[in-house]
């Protein structure tokens, strides 16, 4: 199988690479897409990024990312907001095809969840209307219930559906194996999300996990069965790329061209069936 | 607000204390019931242990922990079975208001959840009988998903609900903050779950967690609303003990007679309202 399916999550070499550089690498290997960190986009430049992207052929599949809107006061509410909407623009920009858009955390000292997922619809209802005029999709992504409390306060992938059954046009999902392998609704609600699955992401889950940020692990080196999430999300009607995302001490501390290798040779083995 | 109602997982203080030491610990602080692990029971001998939980005046409000019923054999599932019953008959023994059950992990080079879902839900039904024979309620413990491959397959209450649901008499749910704090079903659930509710565990998630396993936190220490839990669990009709379970490398370090002071204080100041 070929690897014309592959996207690349620039956050899996940050640390060997700039954005320039990374982009520059996806070309040799022969990936078709990549999805830069806000952070990296900001060291370029957003228009110097959208040149490095396209001199080198390179879709920009996805922008990481947007939502956490959660705040203690009105005041950070509406800052988290206005900082939605600038990332909006930077996506239109660029040429982003969505924003990868994560619950957030809960406010400092509160221990209300319940609310914290409020403001996020809340949030999202505030720069939805932007996000529709600038045709950038927003893709709503659940994260492992272990980042509930400090990065996505949404955990579940019926959750993401039911957002985006409220508010509609200009949303879709975002499917990280690496937060939903765990889900016993997950066929159900792959087969529910159907055209709103616009993002599609893979990593493996570690036996021993020991880090809960920077343990995540490389396609077949866990227990996650890539092929059967792969084949529901394109029994959805899926046929966009799959994007490796893995934030890794282990792969950080590889050189940056040993990864895309491996990379490309489990997406083609263990990805594939 | 008194401590009548705490109970005391023996997990909690394992490395300073073996279960003669702990479960008069107990005593000695007020605390009115405890918890033992298997492995401490088994250290003690079953009839001592039933003798110093007598002499000490202390209730054996649960016993850790059974299911894990998912295993790569035939072999492997039916020695799950029959170490399940052994130990339904330790708990008869000792005394044992009820026995905690876990869903397990993948068998080795398994990945496939719904497959070890199926094995615990065979397991349970083959234990049961036993069980009700030997009076000892089962109760089912959802395990948070970060634990999904190597502890704990059932992640949420809604799946332990839907297990009473089809098996029947003699099962009930044990509801631990730690688990279940992240489920935005979780009102739902609790108040589906109703009479079925005979464990409520206690302990706090901190933020940052540094390990998966021994960075749980004491009431207070992290962003778990334990009175907002405990009022929906009290609204089901639970008027139980809530049992305090901490695997913690910081609480283990300190002298037991400090973590039960702490605990004490916490139980009164945190978990009450």
């Amino acid at each position: 199988m070929s690897t014309e399916g592959l996207s690349l999550n620039l956050g899996t070499v940050r640390r060997q690479w700039n954005l320039r550089q990374a982009v520059e690498a996806c070309a040799r290997h022969g990936i078709a897409g990549a999805a830069p960190w806000r952070d990296q986009v900001a060291e370029t430049g957003v228009g110097e990024a959208k040149s490095v992207f396209a001199a080198n052929g390179i879709r920009v599949t996805g922008y990481c990312r947007g939502g956490m809107f959660a705040a203690t006061d009105a005041a950070g509410r509406q800052a988290a907001i206005d900082d939605n909407k600038r990332m909006i623009d930077e996506a239109a920009e660029l040429g982003a095809e969505c924003i990868v858009m994560i619950g957030g955390g809960l406010p400092a000292g509160s221990r209300d969840l319940a609310a914290a997922r409020a403001m996020f619809a809340e949030g999202l209802a505030a720069v939805l209307p932007h996000a529709r005029a600038a045709r950038v999709p927003l893709a709503l992504e659940p994260m492992h219930p272990m980042y509930a409390a400090d990065r996505g306060c949404i955990s579940t992938l019926a959750e993401m559906n039911d957002l985006c059954d409220a508010l509609g046009d200009g949303l879709g999902v975002a499917i990280d194996t690496y937060h939903v392998w765990w889900d016993p609704n997950l066929a159900r609600e792959i087969a529910r999300a159907g055209s709103r699955i616009i993002g599609h992401h893979i990593c493996d889950w570690l036996v021993p996990t020991r880090h809960l940020l920077t343990d995540r692990g490389m396609m077949g080196d866990g227990i996650i069965d890539f092929v059967a999430i792969r084949r529901m999300i394109e029994a959805a009607g899926y046929r966009g790329v799959q994007e490796v995302e893995i934030f890794s001490d282990h792969w950080w501390s590889r050189p940056g061209d040993e990864v895309l290798r491996v990379v490309m040779e489990r997406f083609r083995t263990v990805c594939q069936a």
